[in-house]
């Protein structure tokens, strides 16, 4: 490239430097800079493109403790989908440390499926030379190459806006853990709809991964803690679920005595009885959105620093019926 | 290894030429077979480990038309799980042709689930020089390095055997292909279910991926075609669920007038109204059983062919109650 040509440095430390990969000297890193800046040079990646789209894989990360969860599963395929589309394969990396930082190098670049801040294989990810997107906004200090993201705040204050409507003065929320952008963003949306609906707040947080059992334990605890409790939104995949024979053994009639919504909708919400309100996160296609916003970096028809919006909907079953 | 010194060869090449990977010529696999006869050597995979265990990931390869089913979603994150432990990656092969040949240099072994015998990516595999484990048989040529099998057989009979203690008489099966070794052992297995019980044989085979409005259509056609049927037993995943709206809307009670189950297990299922009996697959478990096998296979624990069976199961449920 004609940076690297002007500066009389290879194009892999011109690219590495304009990248602040760690790799090159701070002297050499401001040889590039001034010469990119003289030669009106804008970094976008295709010089990274040409260089690394050549081991026909991208990778994907995953938080280790969700993996259990059917969204991801979702997730996983929609990457596969759409890396498919385009004849590569699909690393998932498991592995930390040096064998982690190796497999990077095989990789054209990285899916990050809610990125962790207390992750160290994200940490390596973002500071090597691979482009990562990720799905949600990485809360640390590194920027991904490209980000894919939905308004969960607006979708869960309008979740609880309908329960408002049907009738529910006194909505409480199982929460899930502030570790991810995600669960923190519900958290707080909850939060500020509460103090605009002048309630009070009413919350629970479950870990990642919690057992059925727990889960159960939890709600039996939130519903003695507060018993005038008129609506719950659970937050974690499959909390919901297990929410009805909870609340059934408490004998309230889900539908009329208390509304039930999910903030995951998942394959059996639409069969319980009644059925489950839930919020579609509409995981298969944020997964091969992820993957194809990345394969866009890489040819350069997306630019460094990208952010996609990703819609999701709401979809309105029996365990929120306006109460007669 | 010895035979490769006493043959004149390199290890690599004595390795190829025992593991008859076509790299090899007619000539030297001889004089590396005659060697090791000689030797009194048994090939076993060690030699293929300690060449073989250095990438850090195994690949796994799955039919495409079968990605969307909740089954292999479980059996890749079982896999995942597996290699996990093992600090090892996992790549989803989905490329085909030299992109495919290159993945297999830079895996220590390949999974496959469900070979089929019309794959090239399978072909390319079971001749390259990676030790394979196959989930369910390959029923062409080459040896897979090990297989996990279920008896898949042997469970939809008793579960036809069920229907019929419950008061079934004419019995039909909503089949899959017979691409894939599973779906030809149900229908072989049903087949000789009805020979032994001297019942007429009441089958119509559905192509993988069929969406759920061709599901249902073949249902009615099968019902139409076959009005006598009392009990349907449907081996696509997700089509027993399809079924349930089918059979309501034909006027017939799933658990009275018809028995209904599934020969793959998914969450939605316990949920229906009613829900419906199924065999679990434990895909999980499979996928994770797969893993194992072949990181055995590397460490030398396990022989070349080993086969190792995978425990199933029946989950009975209201779809099937004996009718009173």
């Amino acid at each position: 490239m004609e940076v690297a040509r002007a500066a009389g440095v290879s194009k892999t430390t011109a690219s590495d430097a304009l990248r602040r990969s760690g790799r090159v000297s701070e002297k050499t890193r401001q040889l590039v800079a001034e010469t990119a800046d003289r030669l009106g040079y804008t970094p976008n990646l295709s010089a990274r493109s040409l260089r690394a789209a050549t081991t026909g894989a991208i990778g994907l990360h995953l938080p280790e403790v969700l993996t259990r969860s059917e969204y991801y599963m979702s997730f996983v395929f929609g990457v596969i989908d759409q890396a498919s589309r385009h004849d590569y394969d699909v690393t998932l990396l498991t592995s930390r440390g040096a064998r982690a930082r190796a497999a990077f190098h095989r990789l054209d670049g990285v899916v990050l499926g809610d990125p962790l801040v207390t992750d160290p294989v994200v940490h390596g990810l973002l500071a090597s030379s691979v482009p990562v997107v990720t799905c949600e906004r990485f809360t640390g200090d590194a920027e991904p190459a490209g980000t894919v993201r939905s308004d969960h705040a607006a979708m869960l204050s309008l979740l609880f806006d309908r329960l408002h409507d049907a009738g529910a003065a006194r909505p409480a929320l199982l929460a899930s853990s502030t570790i991810t952008d995600w669960g923190a963003i519900l958290q707080r949306a909850y939060r500020e709809w509460c103090e605009r609906r002048g309630t009070a707040v009413r919350l629970r947080e479950l870990p990642y991964g919690a057992p059925p059992e727990v889960t159960q334990d939890e709600i039996r605890a939130l519903l003695s803690a507060e018993p005038g409790i008129d609506a719950l939104v659970c937050a974690p995949d499959g909390s919901a679920a297990a929410a009805l024979p909870v609340l059934r053994e408490e004998g309230r009639e889900v539908g009329r005595d208390v509304l039930l919504a999910a903030c995951v909708d998942s394959g059996p919400l639409a069969h319980t009885d009644p059925p489950i309100t839930a919020i579609d996160l509409r995981p298969r296609e944020a997964g091969a959105a992820c993957a194809e916003l990345l394969f866009d970096l890489l040819a350069g028809r997306a630019d460094e620093g990208a952010v996609r919006d990703l819609p999701i909907g709401l979809v309105e079953r029996g365990s929120t019926a306006p109460r007669g």
